[in-house]
């Protein structure tokens, strides 16, 4: 499996992935699943997750329509962010087909989905998401954020934190801590994790890091988010029958003693 | 859609659940999922997640032996918790044979999967996981909790805070977030919540409670849990490239100025 998200902000974009992919548990290895294509106007990243060799189709045909001379189509040629969605998708399900027609009687799930994101210029950046069918939905300013994969665990850190209005370094703080939480209950995700922003009218991905859990920053996060998640337990409002009263005289003894002394 | 979770900790059991079913988006009720089981030397709480009409045929077997003079296995009657939970599994396999004998030609899913957790006096407390196949699995030092129905949302904080260690009110606090997590962020569970904590040997269930978003204790767990998370999210670690110069002056300047001063 994997999980990869991406947020879009007022700031900018955020994009982050685990590189665990798997073909049954004891065929397990680490591939990229953030693809990065910069143009001199116009910036893209695409996240897959699903049939890897549908995904290293997909990316191989993006990048050969973007030098050829007589493409019609290409990331290169799109106006518009839904344009470039809508032809990820096409090209997803040409690939899936033609593989599908080799394979008929095999049983294989060719599927993938992907994030498109970015930005062109003149344009707002946008992030969509690409399903096998090679349809595509955006993000919207309620739900900020898209997610492909294993998405449930990682799920509600983003829903309690992510706004239009978040920085984006906190944006990118968010999606390693919900990858993080994601890595600790399904072992299916795994390290290391990939990053990239865009800021907004940059128009080129101002960080790109790969983080493994070793990483020192990485390992500094993972700590400090552990600690104060315990910590927040501890400021939680106690349940009415939690011994009150015992709590006051803890608090009220040291008073007593320095009134009386 | 349900999301029930129980949990072992070395002070006793804590249980929890949603109480929302659906039998499609035009057919939402609100039902008890937790029930409770009290006698003289042991106590039993059972959670389930799945079809309703099989979930209400167990409760209603188990109940009717509890009182039949001549049962020969009944919750009273079991020696340990494990011939407890296996009854339970054998009274929910023989429920869904008799609905699919009757029922053939439909494709209707009547599977329900349970939670049984309790302690027998001289036993230790234990709680288990009915499959709906009828076996079942208990919890364990390293993973002391069991989840049934929509588990995934509310596991990265069970699988970051549950330890055998933790206090049961702790626990009882975690189980409310876990499921508080699981209803913002997957509509098919809702509120409201009960919780039911059984400290070990007490053979009775203390608290049993029933929390609705407007229940003022609740209202303010999910309150205090949202700022104390953004709170946590302002103390991560920066990423190398923010600012830390500009962070330090900050600081330094005031400490210069006392200086001169």
């Amino acid at each position: 499996m994997t999980y990869c998200v991406a947020i879009k902000v007022d700031d900018g974009l955020v994009f982050a992935g685990d590189t665990r992919t798997s073909a049954g548990v004891d065929d397990v290895r680490t591939y990229n699943k953030l693809h990065v294509i910069e143009l001199e106007d116009r910036v893209f990243v695409l996240l897959s997750a699903g049939n890897l060799a549908t995904t290293q189709a997909v990316v191989a045909n993006i990048r050969r329509d973007l030098d050829a001379p007589v493409a019609t189509m290409s990331l290169r040629l799109a106006r518009y962010m839904f344009d470039a969605a809508e032809y990820v998708g096409s090209i997803s399900v040409r690939a899936q087909h033609q593989i599908a027609s080799q394979a008929q009687f095999s049983n294989a799930d060719l599927r993938t989905t992907f994030i498109l994101g970015g930005q062109i210029r003149g344009e707002e950046p946008a992030i969509y998401l690409v399903y096998p069918e090679g349809n595509c939905i955006s993000s919207s300013p309620e739900t900020p954020f898209l997610q492909i994969g294993e998405s449930k665990y990682g799920k509600p850190i983003l829903d309690r934190v992510i706004r239009p209005e978040v920085q984006l370094e906190d944006a990118a703080r968010c999606a390693l801590v919900s990858l993080d939480s994601t890595m600790r209950s399904n072992i299916s995700v795994g390290p290391p994790i990939d990053l990239a922003i865009l800021p907004t009218d940059s128009l080129k991905i101002t960080h790109k890091q790969r983080f493994d859990l070793d990483t020192p920053f990485y390992a500094r996060l993972r700590e400090s988010w552990g600690h104060q998640l315990v910590a927040a337990f501890r400021n939680l409002p106690k349940f009415d029958w939690e011994a009150p009263a015992e709590q006051g005289s803890l608090l009220k003894e040291p008073n007593q003693q320095a009134a009386n002394g």
